[in-house]
Formats: structure tokens, C-alpha cells, sequence
């Protein structure tokens, strides 16, 4: 019967088969076989629908350059006239129609999503040694920096609302405004890179810190698209830019509000039998089906991991925090598809195989097992199978296919399953810079004795 | 991997594909874009497989139109002559040769599902408030009212048994026989159509109070496919009978029965980890596998729906069936598949969509919302998710694709996953009424407020 | 967006194209209609991916010699020269080069999985009476018992390590080595097959009782592929040899050894929440996700079965295995796929349908009932709609189609996923004859009824 309805579909979806044309150019090469199995004719080894083998340093670098160049194509920091687009020049008195110019791809320069792509590409930078991946956060803070003033003063006479293209930065409201960036510019100054934007960094953390709803309890809620709603997501967008302000300013302050907000979070949505996150909670229904979308979930691990990397080891909220962490990275683990990468719907097989989350996957999991967190046994495999996965859905172009579009908090799995994907769902980037880098610093650790045998990997402690 | 065994299937299988065209029939308008949203170029906007969007209560109403022209059609109520075909019309005397006039459909007039699509009838009329949704009902009634004798003195000339066409009601032997329509007639004598059947309803009821096998507990038995075995599907065999003799009497017996039967077979059948219904226990085998079929499950919710909607507030039972009613609907709405309806093995992704038991499913959610059981956050959208996909099951005759044929309490997978289809399938025509009657109810509710907001759906609790 | 995934993986996938296309030749007759359903125009009957029907004796019994004819020709028993191929006839002096003749289909036959065939090979000729099921057997056993000295003295003369043919037996090192043949031969000593092999019985037997490798608790283990590891197939390849001996010697100490270890290993390998086993666990990393491969479910429940069939009733544990061994029968039992076989990976319906488990399966099933550990009802029908889906399985050679090749514990669900098949993968040549030998058992089995109504089938205790 199922084969029927697979007919049907086929039949029935003329429009997708061309979307899958497109995205098949990113996997043409398949199927794959292990090229570290040297016996051409051993009876024992298949094919893999992804490039299976250990990962080669060399090409992981290629690919986080192919992906570095293709958000910096996709990022112009120019200002424009909206009507004639034309470069503004002129920034001693603002224009109503100056807007940053429109990125091909919409991506926006100060949208949450670019806060991780800049945290990627500072890993990408201190684990290759390659300045390079770096020029373009520093060409981006630069541009903040340099254009602020115009833009406030923009604001100041015409009161444009969010349709002022610094809008985020000149009267943030909400956390997918402040907190992503907010990290983001905090680690910049750390790692030396562009401008001082203190000033900027006071105005998204005190967004985060001291203006966002919260729940009586003191968690970070919304009251969209429902009255006080909790999502997955806001674990991203709220605790990093708490943990790297306590990192920053070393007020016990903000690490209390991470911890409290990691642990609350994790109490409202993660679901203990299955081991992962519904993607959101509301006070309307607090017993509510659950929701166990991919990247939700990879916004919930991104940031719990963000947190203990920071996270003074003799906080009272610590392990707790440490356990959840690896409570869920075990139930996503588990979870895993046989391309590596992981279901839209982390419990549906068949629900597409999502490109976002599982780029935040593959880098919690490696960062966790290079930091010690959890065992290099069966994760290192887990993240190197997830790496075979992710590679094979970066393009020539160093798009990346297969990344579900921005995506609200809903109701159904109808819409779920139905979102489209995209080479400018922005989420994926920076989980893509973020994973291949931490990749590298996995094949290449130290501690880390990995070895190939009987047509598998095997992660151990190295002997000492 | 598994696409070798989807081509081998494909190629193995060209009967079935046969199967599939027809089917692809009611849906080829597919992929369908959400017409709520106006903005074409919408990259965020994809396609879905079903009508996802806001149910329009005109379509509603004419879905509901066809259904019921179809089975108009399929339920002929007249006397023939078995031999002859020709129509009976002396019945002063019985003729051993008279029979009910066969269904083009397999239709029995008396079948448990008849009882179904009386109440859906009845509830289609009350919501729409147009009476020709009854005259099926109606005709029906005073068939039975006008031919009873006659096949009375039939029986009693010379004891056809069985094969009496009105075997159901001259001599009831199961809850197949006896409860669904007694249930439906009662319902008809509140709404006031058709004749005064309490002789007919009198024989049902006592069947059903008094004569069915039971566990030593009390529940509800059946001695087949083996001894003292307990069916999900007489949940609704039998508590919506006992509730509505409750409800039509007063007397309180009725109503203890009914909740006692009501979480006594919960206790037997009902899964708490999965949350959902197995079909059947068996005393030989308490521990057996379970099956968690899908209409099984419908009939469970829709047994529990039809008890709370004539249970006294103040029953001693009440809140448990409410609490049992609500675990329920729960672990339904989460295992929703990606067109709205839910696969005829709840928990297994390649067992096909079933259409009655999705049918139920809907039903059951917008009630309960519609009755304030459940909140209209979430539950309200996955009923109207379910919506888009029953719709897209109603052909251009009103017939109903995609319904499991009559399928037995059954011991393997094998056997469930592979039950035909068939437009003929009754047990579907009832639900898929009372659906869509009660989706007009939800979207009309003046209590609850739905909004569009970024391309899906809420649904909440009107402000004061 | 599924079906985006399945069209570009059709088209990226010539190569595997060309299995499906051999595997397909196995099954070519399907669909089937159950035969005995006789009423050819039953709206109620569809059709089967595989034969379902009330297995026919003959039928087994013919499938039975097919699957014997092949592996008894994959099997030379002579002696020839590594390097020309010619028989070796001169056995006064060792030769370097003498070698047991290569199989065709790569059978080695002292290895492991020859010990279930010789089982399957026993248990066919004591379910149907015909001693031609041990030929192949007693050939074996001859040939190890007259060409053992030679061996001996070539490795005493040459030292060839595990380059010689019969190193399992002069020299076992593992588990693998030693365990499964050892119950074989110990099988063959009570049926009275070939000839008195106690001095190769007692160097195997010695390996598993003393010389494996073994956690503090006593727990049999490996340190491979990592460290202090633990594989559900040593359930098989200890416990079956340790029972055995038990059963020969009458010494209390194999019996408490077996059962400690079959109680351990499901201590460190059972998931209570699924009911089924992970493939391993090692000491590194204790809460490591976990890999619900078939065939390690298969070698577990082997093994509790073949231990329960001589551990003495009294035996203060005999109660305690029956439990685990019925709590896994249960939790495979609903995991069952349309098929009637199981997945490769338990509970993930995207992996291939692997036929060596499910034979383990169905004999394990239909050994239970048989011998009144568990209910026939239920249980009865799930091993006939497993041998259903195993039978199409067996191809017109007597080959095994769809069984995964050796397979080594690891660390990712992409390697699990994309084992290869192949009819020489030799796992499942054992477990398909004990599978088909029992189903003749049960099927005859004179305290069963069993009975076909309403197009299904039911088993219960006959009435006495």
C-alpha cells in the first residue's frame, strides 16, 4: 500500500520533482564507496548514499571555504537608495530611502542566523589558523560600527520602525533581534576581531537580560504566535548572549540567568522517553502534543553547548547543565538517518532529511566529545557519519541544500513536514561552519585515537 | 537499501497499481498551495499534498451534500423477492423468498455503520440546520417501523435465521447487532425523526445491558476469533448504546455501565507509553504483541465522546472518562502523519493512510474542543489539518477512498498492514459526516478566535 | 519531500539497481492472494506482498531440502593444495600448502555460523524423520575427525597460525572460534551423527568456559572492536556451548555460568522501554546510544531458547531466563514488519527487510510456542506470517536472498543501514532451516488448533 501512495505522490507532485533535480546536482556523485576499503572486490563492503570514510582535513577546509565565500557573496554592507539603488555616499545627513543593500539571497546582515555564521567562521579561523575566514565578520562589524550613528539618526528623524535596516541594533524587540548577534559580537571582541561594539553589545544584551517577556518563573517566553509561549529555538537566542555576557563582564548574574534558563527550558519541552525537544510549549495548553522538529532541537543543543563552554566548571548549575546536554545529544544520537543527517521530524522517517539541524548536530556532538563531555566511543562515529551526510549537501557554489526555511512555532505536522527547503534557508550556515571545523579539530585531536577497521571507525581514548 | 525493495515492490505489484490510479483519482489536484496566502512569491510558502488551509464552511457543507447523496444511493429500503429481484408488495402474507433489496454498495441497512451515519446525519442537520440531511434517516426509520412485522411473522413461518434481512432486530446476537443503532435511534427519537421505535430500541438495549457475554468484571466480551476476548471497536458497540438508553431513561444503571465498560477496556487495550488503543486482549494471552490499529482506536475515542456528551457533570466517573478521553486524543494527534490523516497502523510510517479511522480521529478532536474537553490550541489545527486530508478522500460521486475494509481482531502484521480499501468500506461514511459537521462547528465557534499568521494556523481562546 | 529523496536516490543508484533486480527474482510471483480463501470475488480479501497463507508441510519440507542441497554443495570436505587446487592424497607428511578446499560460496566450515546449520540440519531430520537432512552433518564431522591430526601436524611442523584451515580446532582464539560449533557437536553426539568428536569438544568447550576474555562480573566479552566490550552475538557463541556441555556432563557450573551470562548480557543490552537488544556496549561508554540490529537480537534470543531447552527446570535461574526470554519475544514480536520479516535495524522501517534475524525470529517464535513458553495465540499466527515473508526469501537454488553480510559492532546508523545482502552471506542458512523444521512442528503440532476464519488465522490450545 505504501508503494501506492509513493506512486501517487510521484504522480501527484510535478512541481517538487523539479526542486529535487536542483538538489540532487549537490549528491550526483553517489552512490558512494569507502575509499579507505582498499580491496576493490571485498564481498563485505557496499555502497553508501553519502561519501562514507574517515574525513580528510584537505577537504573539510575546501568545503568551509566554499561556504565562507558563498555567505560573503550573499552579504553586501553597502548602503543603498531603496528606489534607485544607487550607493549612498553621502552620510552626513540620513535619507529616508537609505537601506543596507539587499542581499541576493535575503540574507539579512544582522538576522540571528548571521550571528551564527560568524561564530562559525571564528572557529573555522582559530582551528585552521586561516585569517581568511574572518574578513568578512570584520567587513560586517566595520559597516555596524560605521554606520550606526547614520542609521539612528535615520530613525530619530523619520521614525521608520522596522523598516529601518538597523532596526535590530537601534531598538531591538525580541530575542531573534538581540541575543544571536549579541553572542556573536562579544566573541568577535574576544577573538580580537573588528571594531569595539560595546555599545551595541550593551543595548542586545540588556534586551535579553532585562526586556524580553518572561514566564513568573523567570524563563524567556513569547506571546507569539500564542500568550505566553516557550520555544526551543529561544534557548539559542537568549542563553549564549547570556553565558558570553557573564564570560564578558564576569557578573554571576548572567551565567545564574543561562543556567536557570537552560534548566527551565529543558523542563518545559524535552521530552524524556524519546530523549529530544518538542519545539515548543504554551501556557494555553501546557499538555499539548508534542512537536520533535530537527532544528529546533539543534537550537537547544547549539546553545546548552555555547553555555558550558563558558560556564565556570564550579557554577552550582554546572552538571545539571552537563547532564541535559548529554541527555539530549544521546536521544538525537539515536536518532540519526542512514545519510547521516537527520529527519525534519527527528521520530518520522518519513519526513524529509533536513540539512540545518543536522549541522548543529554533527557540531554538538563533536565539540562535546572534543571537550571531554562525552565519550569519543560511538558519538565520534556518530559525528563523523553526520559529517559524510552534511558534506554531501554543499554544492559547487557553496550553497547548501537541503535546509528547511524559517519555520514558526505551529500546531500540525502537516506544515512540519510541508516546509520547503531552500540554498537560502539561512539556519544552515553557520551550524555548516561551525560542524566542518569542529570536524577538523575532531580527526585531528590529540587525545583521540581513531582507527579503521573491519569497514567501520572506531573512536577510543588515545593510550598514553 | 530501501529503495531496492520499493523498486522490486513496484515491479511486483502491477495489480495494485491499479489500485493506485483509482485512488490518485479523488486527489489529483495535488500539490496544493495554501490559497490563504495571497502572496505568490512567497519563498516561504511551499506545497502540501492535501488542501491545507482554512476549512470554508460552503465547501464543508458541499463535501457533506455528496457524502450524503452517495449513501442515499447505496441504501435502497425496499422488500424484493430474492429470486426475482421484482419488488414484495403484498405483505399480508410473508414470503420465504422476501428479502431487504441488496445494496449496490454491500450497504446493510441494519449494519453497525448505519448507526454511524445516522448520528453524522443527525449532526449534520443540527449544525447546518437543513433538514434534508435527515431523510435518509428518516426513510430509514419508518422502513424499519412499516416491515418489522412482516419479517417477523417471516422468521417465525420459517426460521431463516440469519438470513432474514431483519435478523439484527427480530433476534439480536451480538453488539455488532444490537448496539450502534440503538444508540442511532435514540438519538432519533430526541431529534424527532421518524417514528417512535422504542419496541425496536427496547430488543437492542437489552442485548446489550443484559445479554452479551462479559468478563467476570463486567466488560464487554467476545468468544470470537477466541475466548474472552475484549475488542476496542465494542467500545462503541456497546457504551454508546448503554449511554443513550442512560440518557433517553434517566436511569442511572445505564450510565454506570457504560463508564464502567469505558475504563474497564481502557484498562485491557489501552497502551499508556504510545498512548493509544491495541485492538484486542485475550485471556489466553494477556501479554501478547499489540496492534495499534488505527479504527480501533476510532472506535475507542468516539465511544469516549459519545459517553461524555450525555454523562451527568456529576457522575462519579466522569472526570476518569474525561482524563482517559483527553490521554487519548493526545496520543492520537502526535502520531498525525504529514496529509492530515493518520496511517491505518498508528505507530508504523509505511502502513497506508486509512481514511474512517482518521475520520474518527478528526471528529473526536474538533468535539472535544468544540465542547471546551481540550484546549483549541494545537488540538484545533491538527483537526483542521485532518480536514484538509479527509476532504481530499471524498471523490466526485461523495464516495469515500481510502477506508479499510471490515478487518478482523487479527494476530499479525501482516494481515493488518495489507487490508484492501474500498470505496465501499461503510465504516467510514458515519465519521466522515460527523467530521465535517463538526469542523463547520469549529470554525463558526464564537469562543474561539483562529488567526493566519505566518503561513499556518491558531487557534485560541477568544478574548472577552 | 520524501518522495524528492526517493526519486533522487532511484537515480543515483544504478549499481544497487542491479541487486534489487537478482533479489527480485526470488520473489517475481507476487502479489498473492491467500489460497485458502475460496471465494475468489471476496471484496474482503486483497493481496500479499508475500504468501500468506496456513504454511503447507510439503511446502516446508521442499523449501527444507533446497536450502540443504545448497549448503551442502557450498561445503567441500577434501584437502587440496593452496597453490594447484589438486586433492591432496598423501597424509603421512604435512604440506605448507594443504589446505580444506575453498568454498564456492566462501562457507567456511568450522565457522560459527556452520554450527546453526548443522542445528537447522539436526532438527529438520528429527521434525520430518528423513536422516537425509544429516548428511551433510555426519560428512563434516567425519572429515574433521580424520584430517585433525594432519592439521595438528602441519601448525606443529609449519606454524601457520590462522592460515590454517583447521586453526578454530587446533587453536581457538575467540568466541567465534569455539562456541557455536561446540554446541553443534555436542547436538550431534546425542542425535548420534558422526563420530566421537569429545577431544575437539573439550578444546572448544575449555576456550568459552576458561579462556574468553570476561568482565569482573563474570560476563563474557570481547576487546574488540574497543576495550571491554559486549556483544549480544556472544550470547550465541557462549551460551549455547556452555548449556551443552551442561547437558552432556550433567555439571551444575556450565548450567550457572550460562545463565549468569544470559542474564548479564541483557542486563548491559536490553532495552526495557523497546523490548529489544542493542548490538553492544562497551566500558568506555556506558549510556552510548544505542543500535537495535536484528541479527544481535536474533544471536540473543538463540540463545536464551537453546539454553532453555536443557536447563533443568529446578535450576534456581531457569525462571528468570524464561522471562527475559519472553520480554524480548514480545517486544520483536510487535515490531514485526508487512512483510512478515523484520527490518534490519528493529525499529527503523526505512532499513531493508534483513532475512537472517528474521529466521532466528520465527524459529525462536515458533520453538516457544511449541514448547509452551508462551501463548500460541498471537505468537502462532506471527511465526506463520514470518515464515511467510522467509520462504519468498528462499530463491529456486535454495539460496538465501536478503541476508546481511558479517557485520561488526559499530558506531553509526549509516554503516548499519547499508550493510550489503548476499546469498552467501552465510548467517542465515541455520535459522532458516530450525525456522522452517519448527513451523512444520508447529503447524502438526497436536495441541494447537488452528483455524482460518475471516481471511486470517487463529491458534489456540485445542480443546480437550
Amino acid at each position: 500500500m505504501r508503494r501506492i501512495l509513493c506512486l501517487m505522490a510521484a504522480a501527484a507532485l510535478p512541481a517538487l520533482v523539479q526542486v529535487a533535480q536542483v538538489a540532487q546536482a549537490a549528491q550526483a556523485a553517489g552512490p558512494y564507496r569507502n575509499p579507505d576499503n582498499k580491496n576493490l572486490s571485498d564481498p563485505l563492503e557496499g555502497t553508501y548514499p553519502v561519501p562514507y570514510k574517515l574525513p580528510v582535513v584537505a577537504e573539510i577546509t575546501a568545503d568551509l571555504h566554499k561556504v565562507r565565500a558563498f555567505i560573503d557573496r550573499a552579504t553586501p554592507s553597502r548602503v543603498v537608495d531603496r528606489n534607485t539603488g544607487q550607493p549612498v555616499t553621502d552620510f552626513s545627513t540620513p535619507s529616508p530611502h537609505a537601506i543596507v543593500e539587499p542581499s541576493p539571497n535575503d540574507f539579512g546582515i544582522m538576522n540571528y542566523e548571521m550571528g551564527v555564521m560568524h561564530a562559525g567562521l571564528i572557529k573555522a579561523r582559530a582551528v585552521t589558523g586561516d585569517q581568511g575566514f574572518t574578513a568578512m565578520t570584520e567587513r560586517h562589524l566595520n559597516f555596524f560600527n560605521d554606520r550606526l550613528p547614520y542609521f539612528r539618526e535615520q530613525e530619530k528623524r523619520f521614525k521608520l520602525g522596522r523598516a529601518n535596516s538597523f532596526a535590530r541594533f537601534v531598538a531591538p524587540h525580541s530575542l531573534d533581534d538581540a541575543g544571536s548577534m549579541c553572542a556573536a559580537m562579544v566573541r568577535a571582541r574576544f577573538a580580537k576581531i573588528g571594531p569595539d561594539l560595546s555599545h551595541i553589545i550593551a543595548v542586545c544584551a540588556d534586551w535579553v537580560a532585562n526586556k524580553q517577556v518572561r514566564l513568573p518563573d523567570g524563563t524567556l517566553a513569547r506571546n507569539r504566535p500564542q500568550a505566553w509561549s516557550v520555544w526551543a529555538d529561544d534557548m539559542y537566542m537568549g542563553i549564549p548572549a547570556l553565558a558570553e555576557m557573564g564570560h564578558l563582564t564576569g557578573e554571576r548574574r548572567y551565567f545564574d540567568d543561562a543556567v536557570k534558563n537552560a534548566l527551565n527550558m529543558s523542563r518545559y519541552l524535552f521530552n524524556p522517553q524519546l530523549g529530544v525537544y518538542t519545539h515548543g510549549w504554551n501556557a494555553n495548553n501546557p499538555d499539548a502534543p508534542r512537536f520533535h522538529w530537527g532544528r529546533a532541537n539543534g537550537w537547544a543543543v547549539l546553545a546548552l553547548s555555547d553555555l558550558l563552554d563558558v560556564l565556570p566548571r564550579d557554577h552550582p548549575g554546572y552538571q545539571d547543565v552537563l547532564a541535559q546536554h548529554r541527555r539530549a545529544l544521546r536521544g538525537i544520537a539515536e536518532l540519526q538517518s542512514e545519510e547521516g543527517l537527520w529527519h525534519q521530524m527527528l521520530d518520522r522517517e518519513r519526513s524529509y532529511m533536513e540539512t540545518s539541524g543536522s549541522a548543529m548536530f554533527v557540531y554538538a556532538i563533536a565539540h562535546a566529545v572534543n571537550e571531554g563531555w562525552i565519550s569519543p566511543t560511538t558519538y565520534g562515529p556518530i559525528a563523523q557519519a553526520g559529517w559524510a551526510g552534511l558534506s554531501s549537501r554543499i554544492n559547487a557554489q557553496g550553497g547548501i541544500e537541503g535546509g528547511c526555511v524559517a519555520t514558526t512555532f505551529a500546531n500540525d505536522h502537516v506544515y512540519y513536514y510541508n516546509r520547503p527547503v531552500s540554498v537560502n534557508a539561512m539556519a544552515g550556515y553557520g551550524p555548516m561552519l561551525l560542524a566542518g571545523a569542529e570536524m577538523i579539530r575532531l580527526v585531528t585531536n590529540p587525545d583521540i585515537a581513531i582507527t579503521d577497521k573491519v569497514r567501520t571507525y572506531h573512536y577510543g581514548p588515545k593510550k598514553p
